[in-house]
């Protein structure tokens, strides 16, 4: 089955969300308007609404994450919902168990939700593909392959900075051979409209044939960046650098790490943006990261927003009337 | 002090939940009717009720479980109690400290209830004889003698299914030696008023004398099942063959794992249990596990009704009008 | 800046609560007044009051502290806040982070509250100095510098049972030296106008000049104990006894331990404190630890209430009218 027969309910509503790929832009904008609306939520003095008090959600993360389990945690929270926390890495739940018998016994369990995070591309696809019918399964991250709600979150805080999709350039920059957040950033901002979209990195850590999303390739920086309204730098794990054929911290900073200098290339009012942790002093200089133009925490607020969005899609609840 | 003796208050109601054994009918009876309302509520939409709003139940869990943690977890959530789990494996909460003092500070914390699993028999006894008078301890398995949550939880799915206790048959089948399921099944099935209750295994999984508690001893499967009604199959521990002297997983799945073909001397309506996780291929079928006639998953829904009952009822609340 | 500029605000409120040293008496005896409404809402049958309803309260330990973070905890939960529980040690949300983007991370994720526990001297201190306006740092011990919940809630329990402060004589007994607890306790026994406070312990586990804080030290246990109202004894890390040149815990005990026949220098209502876990047999005789004149347990439960009192004052809550 492809992901939007599994994602979408008959009615084209989200019931799972598992990738960005094949999403109508309609879907994406009702995402970030919904969002929008919690973005309030956070803001008050009391950061709760009701929407899924009563409701079961499991944080599923076989690959470790503090800060992306951390944001499904608040956002559940502030949802109201109940939420198990299980480290599948460490857990004692799969002695000798395979996975669709622990999921199974968790939907015997009366969950509603399960937030995946894998180290393989496709585990939260397979998920939703065998959880029973009143299961959500959101992908926190599979493999290389996608990151929704962190690409859903870099739309919203692009939106909130530059509107109008249309008209932008935006260049993802670094490791873009590793990043679902790059497949994700990607396919959101080719479904919103967006035509000028680069990626810049060494040709080592460019996948094959990625022009085929619809992306131009650059290997040099200032000319991937030149003139662009957004750039999405990647962080930059450092083992990859030896299989990138990058001798070292300093020449992948001197060569693809953002500066003032080089951001000179960009528009002046040009936003920075970096999925966290970041690693200053290889992919982005303090200087940069901690400027107006950086909007790397905003990225951070604008996460549960989004999230507190797409749980709540999934669960059935549609952006109409005050939250 | 006999079991009774603690876990029972002056009028005969629950304090503690320690052991099913000399617990009489009519209360277990209670326990599964109180249960009954439980399980509705794990059904609506709003998981919840407040029961033990403001309560503060502490999991003190000594040995791992995440199946069961999770199951007592829900359980106290779903009846809006506060939840702190205290991992005391690996807590620095005992550091220096005797088990006593542990317990003595999370009374003076105001906590209200002490979910105990621990590889110690009479573990949870122990504790509930120290504890202050307003706490209560459910036992959530001590060593190989007692697990009387999950007992609970497996008397439910009977009566869902045979409602009639006095004509069963139930075979109890694998580790009997090990296991604390079998002794707490026993003692709950005999009080309950069934007759014909059988223990199926090797020899060397079989404690001595346990024909005392009232069961027929079986070595040969095929004879154990002879017309049953309900076949509780028991979770083999891998490190345990070797002491019983089984030099394989394939020979103990021969002669003890229950396949179609052997499940054919049990009533043609005869449900399989297990209280998992389920080693598919060991000592059950994968076809049994997954068939219409398994009840795994419909015990794993029933545990948190169970225990929402057993702790519900330890605090003091009756099955009285609506939840 | 000092603490205070810090941990008050323009008009002298609590908006940080980082250290003792330098707080008004007038301040401490708000703090006790306010744990005395709370210390109410912990007996009773629900325990839980919505002061920081929809508030985020984030537990930062860098250091390892079942028995603190579970009493923050339950203040927290006890307070209807929301509580993440962050083990710094261990987590993957510093990967490469510094731990001011860490923070600036958690703040943008709105939380309101950072309970700090680190190894560190000051880095209670240097969080709060860092973080944005709309956060409220406590410290749950750093270092060998403060802990100031700790002796707030000493200070509550002294006065439960010797309500005039200024007429008191306090000793401090043990290793004074390494001690966050002995130094918080002494900065509240002065503001609160005890003049008689006296710390007792070996030349080696004394710090130098600790006389410059208004006490008197004494290396004789029987000395030190003379006449005194209350007794403090303090926690012996064993790793400590051999840069402190004692050859055996037996030593130690022999010299330092609270028996009850060194008791009988004190007064004869004298209460015996132990900010817990106690090592029974090395600080304290089991039969003092059990006594009348222990007070080591109360000591665990107005923890809670003091700590929900700062968490309250600190989050813009005053101690009037009913809880």
């Amino acid at each position: 089955m492809t992901a939007n027969t599994i994602q979408l309910d008959k009615q084209g509503r989200l019931k799972h969300f598992l990738t960005i790929e094949g999403l109508q832009k309609s879907l994406l904008v009702e995402i970030l308007d919904f969002a929008e609306s919690f973005a309030g939520v956070s803001g008050r003095a009391v950061k709760k609404v009701p929407l899924l008090r009563g409701k079961t959600v499991v944080n599923l993360f076989f690959e470790p994450s503090t800060r992306t389990s951390t944001t499904f945690d608040l956002a559940a929270k502030r949802l109201s919902a109940d939420l198990l926390n299980l480290n599948m890495a460490t857990s004692s739940t799969t002695k000798g168990e395979s996975l669709l018998d622990t999921l199974q016994t968790l939907e015997a369990m009366h969950s509603d939700m399960f937030i995946v995070r894998h180290s393989n591309s496709g585990a939260a696809h397979f998920i939703a593909e065998h959880a029973g019918p009143h299961i959500s399964v959101i992908n926190a991250g599979d493999g290389q392959h996608a990151h929704p709600t962190q690409a859903m979150l870099d739309m919203f805080t692009i939106r909130r900075h530059k509107p109008y999709f249309e008209t932008l350039k935006v260049a993802i920059v670094g490791d873009v051979l590793h990043s679902r957040v790059a497949r994700s950033d990607i396919h959101a901002l080719k479904s919103l409209g967006v035509n000028d979209v680069r990626v810049v990195g060494p040709k080592t850590l460019m996948p094959a044939s990625i022009e085929r999303l619809g992306v131009e390739v650059f290997n040099n920086l200032n000319e991937g960046l030149n003139d662009v309204d957004v750039i999405i730098m990647l962080r930059l794990q450092k083992e990859r650098m030896i299989s990138a054929n990058i001798p070292s911290e300093q020449e992948y900073f001197d060569r693809y790490g953002l500066t003032f200098n080089k951001l000179k290339a960009a528009k002046p009012d040009a936003i920075v943006m970096h999925p966290g942790p970041i690693n200053r002093g290889i992919e982005i200089d303090s200087q940069v990261a901690d400027s107006d133009q950086s909007v790397i925490l905003q990225q951070v607020s604008h996460g549960i927003a989004i999230r507190m969005a797409v749980m709540a899609m999934t669960m059935g609840n549609r952006p109409e009337g005050n939250i």
